[in-house]
């Protein structure tokens, strides 16, 4: 290796958007939006939450979840998810919302899962794990919009709501959290 | 730019799986899951279909589909590839399915919708679109498996099912058309 990476934005021949191109061999770059598969999981009535022992929101609660991979079903990644960040065993409900971020182009697909092993253990992403009864819940401290949104739609769900996947609340993108402070970052 | 793009499978640093590498300056060439956004739509009762001008699958039909891109919701693009390949304007139901084809790395979410305005016309990657009765789909020349499997979930739907999205049919990861044949192409 003789160079370091070195990208410029640039229209690439027969294409009609910039994207990044390598200035040393003409490589173009192509981003494509991410998927983010996790679980909203329930043990004797208690929710699981992770305490995230990385960036981005450090110290704050989330729900398993986490990008795709390549040659995985939704289902698996949900699955692979909650073993690596809580050591947990999950048995799969069903779709509980499909969520998108346009601001960083995600497209997250929620679902509902039990523990089918009430064993749990942080993994090297988390800090901690807990199953939080729902009072418990630290509502100040979850990591992100879309935690929100799919623990209330799972309380919704639990109370009754048809079994169709939520979507955002109306209007909402994903740029703040609900007490009305902005969040730039990226998510999971 | 002195040289043309050359890569490596390698592990990089820090990393625990091989990735794509530049051999001249290290660039690791993450690859993801992609998203395809795409909708079986209505009018008067007929389907939607379009023939495709390019490959995979060149003169075979298909649902309005494509790749998600960066910055907007599945709804944005799947409205979007309606109006580039079909020249339609879309009205979205709601989700009607979410597959996923592991052998390619893809996820489609698919919409149920409605042409907001009768006018339809073929794009450029479209060589003829046209309004199909049930009774007339050419089933033995669809494009996918998933074109399949949207448009028989659709009628699913028009019959009553409940309205909770389709996932793939039992055990079918999309490698065969519905005759047995394998298919081995990417899709959309």
């Amino acid at each position: 290796m003789d160079k370091t990476p070195s990208f410029s934005l640039r229209i690439p021949e027969g294409d009609g958007v910039a994207h990044k191109v390598c200035d040393h061999c003409g490589f173009v770059a192509y981003e494509n939006p991410k998927i983010v598969v996790g679980s909203v999981v329930r043990h004797e009535g208690r929710v699981l939450l992770c305490r995230r022992a990385i960036e981005p929101r450090r110290g704050f609660w989330t729900i398993p979840a986490g990008y795709m991979e390549l040659n995985e079903t939704p289902e698996e990644g949900a699955r692979r998810e909650a073993r690596e960040e809580a050591g947990a065993d999950l048995a799969i409900e069903r779709l509980l919302a499909v969520y998108s971020v346009p601001r960083i182009s995600q497209v997250q697909l929620i679902f509902r899962a039990a523990l089918a092993d009430p064993r749990i253990e942080a993994g090297v992403e988390s800090l901690e794990v807990r199953l939080f009864e729902w009072h418990e819940i630290p509502w100040n401290d979850l990591a992100f919009p879309s935690v929100h949104w799919a623990l209330n739609h799972d309380r919704e769900a639990e109370d009754g709501a048809p079994p169709v996947p939520f979507g955002n609340p109306a209007g909402d993108v994903g740029d703040r959290m609900p007490d009305g402070r902005m969040l730039a970052t990226d998510e999971f």
